[in-house]
């Protein structure tokens, strides 16, 4: 049996009531591990490098076995850029390969670069348009309930690819779930950490990381899903919030 | 610096999804006590007299300094009674005493009597007309945000009263809070553990334990509150759910 292990912390006060989003996490985790989950949790929204939150909130639930389905891992590529610059303009390029529109990646990186502070959540463009289809405001959609199925596997896995950073760790996991749901084409996202500048773009073919798409020291990030059209949003939406997925690392 | 940890738990889902409500829990502690706190709110929820909770929410908020206020601990009193039929009636006399109608004494027991199950807060009733004054359903107002001024102090002090349960030590900091509050005249209530049948009546003149108020096996329980008529109801829901208190032992 799995319990979804969530949080969100903020600072100046709860989400809901204008406090600035710091840090959240996602596992799903047998019961004798909730305990000791949800302290690490706390002590990460106490310590974050965005600053130290003021308020926390930690959701528990029971997930039925019947409920979960599992997605595979996606491959992972990094691609060295020089610069922020130069890695917005390889990531444009290879999201119009997976299939957005040159409009809708325009749309999709100004989006992000026009956000004023870091939301909870991601924007949801459609991928031909770039038209924003979430009716979320600031909050955005958060992506909940996932987590992989053998963390020394996954570890290892990601050691012998050079990667240790639990902002990879967790984005990759999140990735696989959202590039394996109905209707999303891509992925753009890059980190809130300020300082951490990489990114990545996601798609069914991959994951792939490029190493400055900030500059170093900004504290805003986000993430934006590139959806076919004529899709249904809401189904979409109940999956990335609710479906408890298993990523299975191959 | 400290900061309300709180926890409330329920089986079927969340409270708000219709779930069946378990247990609560408040605290008020500095921040190197969080994920001990938190964990063992956890822990405790899954393993309540009343059910496993398959639905936990904790939310972690810092206290500013100039919000705290402290109100004395109640002095403790304890009655002993052969059966819960004869706790009740000696609990209504009790309540006359303290300024409550026998008509919104009636109506008080009749209500905590009524319940189909615990509810997650208290009923709000008139102490004249004992008519229900919260518009709050099945939810009742929860009062948050309190805790003891000194752990070891007050585990002496109740250890001297030869009161050891953790139900005491809960409900006794949580009615010393509420006799504090503008325009509450005295408090009812039973404990909802159906392992646990001693109640009490509690008002600024102290705290009334009766050794039966329900009968062993129930796990209903409940609070009620008796309000003075006239008073401003919004600023005493807002006292029972925000105001940071600190309770202090003489």
């Amino acid at each position: 049996m799995l319990y979804s292990v969530r949080m969100r912390s903020a600072q100046g006060g709860a989400h809901e009531a204008g406090g600035r989003h710091i840090s959240g996490a996602e596992r799903l985790v047998p019961e004798q591990h909730i305990e000791r989950i949800a302290g690490e949790m706390v002590a990460r929204a106490l310590s974050h490098s965005r600053g130290s939150a003021d308020f926390i909130n930690i959701t528990i639930d029971k997930v039925r076995t019947d409920e979960l389905c599992t997605v595979p891992l996606l491959t992972v590529k990094t691609v060295d850029v020089p610069h922020a610059e130069a890695g917005r303009k390889a990531a444009m390029a290879a999201l119009v390969q997976t299939g957005v529109s040159e409009q809708a990646v325009q749309a999709g990186m100004e989006a992000l670069l026009a956000l004023p502070d870091s939301m909870r959540g991601a924007m949801l463009l459609c991928a031909e348009t770039g038209k924003r289809l979430d009716g979320t405001g600031q909050s955005g959609v958060r992506v909940s309930r996932m987590d992989i199925a053998d963390d020394q596997d996954y570890r290892q896995c990601l050691e012998n690819l050079g990667l240790t950073n639990v902002h990879v760790r967790e984005a990759l996991v999140l990735a696989s779930k959202v590039a394996a749901a109905p209707g999303v084409v891509a992925e753009l996202c890059w980190s809130d950490d300020p300082e951490y500048t990489a990114g990545y773009i996601a798609s069914a073919n991959g994951y792939c990381r490029f190493t400055q798409l900030k500059s170093y020291g900004s504290p805003v990030g986000g993430r934006v899903f590139f959806i076919r059209p004529g899709i249904d949003l809401e189904a979409l939406i109940a999956y990335l919030r609710r479906q408890p997925v298993i990523v299975t690392v191959k």
